[in-house]
């Protein structure tokens, strides 16, 4: 957990800022959590808020459970959107332009890999799909422990490189169906209640794909992480989950996207709960099983713009509320140096 | 009204983007709207949304009513934060530079006038105070004729300065009352509906608060918006209703702050219905009324962080929005163009 002795000294600072008390809001909850994160280890609150080379890594990986129909699209399509993030033109590029993000794309495990390098991608395969996880275990305990270590390498070498903010994105057709299964394991709610339209499936499909994650979690005996990660999870959701535990190890914060990335999440908090006061939570998404991982982490979105996408794009969109947070931090007049009477 | 003749080509090119269809929420309908405004009177859709020299207009006057003590801080605040706007120090400035925002602070009446010339302060006061509108009318027809033409003229200039998207913001002590007075009387609501806590004042002063607006609506006996102007409104108030005629006169895109802003926006809308097409919604505020006053509009906001500050720091923030809007229709490949299989 956080140490929490700077975090009174923190919250004088924020008070005396030329505002009434509380004025702006969820910035000042997210300033806040940042400096204390910062100051962590340091004799006294930091001065100024830093956040240095954010990155977003998107993981990709292919489900087994796609060859059931659960999605709008086919298996193909997860390989045609990574070239897509590495010839810079999907939304997820877009939005790393407009807010000056880096980009890193992890394959995961996609079914078809990208034969050439690129200097944005990450190569840690852990196969080249999933197993269906509603007729038998979506992978080994052996993938699951070299996923989580790979995901950790990553986050540790983005770090290294300088970052000081990092945020996953996902790409994978299937995935939702994936985290709404270790939803649904972790929450013991009902499937109809964690699982959602996906980007955009029939009513038909939907009816098949609760009665596959039902199947998936009736299946599991466990409440182990790394267990129910290998029955029902993804090569990406595995190594994101290594990602979170690796940014905590660092001190670093996570500003978490949408659905499959907050299952991730919740799967980390699991592992090792000290994960839970890095993580920043960027949107509420429009996939009905988000507000229910949003609710078990107790987190509060800061955006709410009825995406349905993935990819980090959420995330990346909040990158801005965050550098306002600090600057306010950093640079607002106090009351004293404004002259502004209390 | 806006000319729908584009419209189509618009949608169509969102809708070929490599995503689902309406898989980015809000940023579509944004992204939409912008096109949409900027080819207005072109043969052909624009090819790129672009956005130059956003601007904020930062109005400050002062309020009568505000010797009833319906606020939480005494009219001197008014002139010491046009100071701190000056100066660099409030939170509006931290979020203009945190997001390249250019920012003019305009003296529409406020106690005491600035003395010195400033390159960012623009000075079309209209008297040093309103009258106390809960008593007589806050002022005269010939200043609603005068604010009105101020707020035109200096948002002409600024637009005239290449900026093509600007953004209004406010300060003054007891704006509040002034702006739940009118949203009261226009909505025929009761006082209770329209009036909050502001800044954050107790439990009494809003019960004066809500009484001194009733007070005010029962007085006026008339709908005509000018007049309602002169009866309940604020020197700074005025001159955004001309501002929003002015945007629209000349086919530019406002982004709506909160509660005060929105009631202007809502006056603007009953002088010429034509204004409302130029209006982009950016936060929902904490102010009670404002919901209400969004409804009139029938406006969703793009985000709801608690803000309850005024000073335009809830358009500033949403800026980056619009910039992703803008990147993903102007950059976004589509299918075709990135061999994605529909």
């Amino acid at each position: 957990m956080l140490e929490q002795q700077h975090s009174e000294e923190i919250q004088q600072r924020i008070d005396q800022k030329t505002k009434p008390v509380g004025a702006l809001g969820q910035l000042e909850a997210v300033a806040h959590q940042m400096a204390l994160i910062q100051s962590q280890g340091q004799p006294a609150a930091v001065t100024d808020i830093r956040i240095e080379k954010p990155t977003v890594l998107v993981f990709a990986g292919d489900h087994g459970i796609a060859n059931e129909g659960v999605s709008i699209a086919p298996s193909a399509v997860t390989q045609q959107m990574v070239l897509n993030f590495l010839a810079g033109g999907a939304a997820i590029n877009c939005f790393c332009r407009a807010n000056d993000v880096a980009i890193k794309v992890v394959d995961c495990g996609i079914l078809v890999p990208v034969e050439d390098e690129h200097e944005r991608l990450v190569k840690q395969r852990l196969g080249e799909q999933t197993a269906n996880f509603a007729a038998e275990p979506a992978m080994s305990e052996e993938q699951v422990t070299q996923g989580l270590e790979y995901g950790q390498q990553v986050v540790q070498q983005v770090i290294d490189g300088g970052c000081n903010l990092v945020m996953f994105g996902e790409m994978g057709i299937g995935n939702t169906s994936s985290a709404s299964a270790l939803l649904a394991a972790i929450s013991h709610e009902p499937a109809e209640r964690c699982v959602g339209l996906g980007t955009g499936i029939s009513g038909e499909q939907l009816n098949r794909k609760v009665q596959l994650v039902a199947q998936g979690v009736a299946r599991c005996n466990t409440q182990a992480p790394s267990q129910l990660l290998a029955e029902l999870g993804g090569y990406e959701i595995v190594q994101m989950v290594g990602g979170f535990l690796a940014a905590a190890k660092n001190r670093v914060p996570v500003l978490v996207d949408g659905f499959i990335v907050t299952v991730a999440a919740l799967v980390a908090v699991k592992l090792d709960p000290r994960c839970r006061d890095y993580m920043i939570f960027a949107h509420q998404s429009h996939e009905s099983g988000h507000k229910l991982a949003l609710e078990l982490l107790e987190a509060e979105a800061l955006l709410d713009l009825s995406l349905r996408l993935g990819e980090g794009t959420g995330a990346v969109l909040a990158v801005p509320m965050l550098r306002a947070a600090a600057e306010f931090y950093n640079h607002m007049a106090s009351f004293a140096e404004a002259g502004v009477t209390v």
